[in-house]
């Protein structure tokens, strides 16, 4: 790792748990909150049937996804650190399930007595594009091969 | 105020300064970050042509928005109460500028250098619909006329 931005995402990989799912709607695209992990380079996201996020992309399985520093009262909100992708979503396949939830609780352990519930799936997502704005004007694109190196 | 969550709502408005924006980019939604603020019934942005948000709401007005509760280590990331938008994004006319630009200050004081930045643009989203997630499983639709009333 060379580069102060890569050292800066890996912590904010390290410290975030939730990410921004944007998924398209009937009528516009919307925004929902995922709890989120990382497994070698998907983004994994475990989400319920009943929410209107999982409606959305049994119809358009394009999304994007935003993982952001936490926002606090001595930072600015103009400058957050912050990590924006572009994806295809789809389910983990069933012969990987185990090894994706069990990355998936490494992050998530409250997620835990979620896998019992029958209409909760297991979910990655392959960042097509990958974006990082490490500050006020400071944004750049992520070539994918170093977004598989920071995993 | 007779409700647990409309008070809930307006600690969560009052407590954070940071949205989660959903556009329709060429390929897929993306998901964006900005500061908001609310004034009348609207939810304020002040965006720069050079984001790539700006560029897809060119072309579609319809967007996504979450407003949601910063996460930190002793709270559940599958719990965090959140409040989601939808609606149409449009600048702000000039005659209401200085009143828009006035109530986005109060929220974003660190702002207040950008409006003399050319390509800084005020924008405002009127709610088509309202939805409002107070904990796990604890999700309702909210009427236009409480959001209203909660501005």
């Amino acid at each position: 790792m060379n580069n102060d931005w890569e050292a800066d995402i890996q912590t904010l990989l390290n410290n975030t748990r939730i990410a921004f799912l944007s998924t398209q709607g009937d009528k516009s695209p919307e925004t929902s909150m995922c709890p989120y992990a990382v497994f070698q380079d998907d983004v994994v996201l475990h989400l319920s049937a009943l929410a209107k996020h999982s409606k959305n992309i049994q119809q358009h399985t394009q999304v994007g996804l935003m993982i952001c520093s936490p926002e606090t009262p001595d930072k600015s909100p103009l400058a957050l650190p912050r990590l924006s992708f572009t994806g295809h979503i789809e389910t983990v396949p069933e012969a990987e399930q185990a090894d994706y939830q069990k990355a998936y609780l490494q992050s998530i352990p409250d997620a835990e007595p979620l896998f019992s519930f029958p209409d909760f799936t297991l979910y990655r997502i392959q960042p097509l594009s990958v974006s990082w704005v490490g500050g006020f004007g400071k944004a750049r694109k992520i070539p994918l091969e170093t977004w598989k190196s920071l995993c």
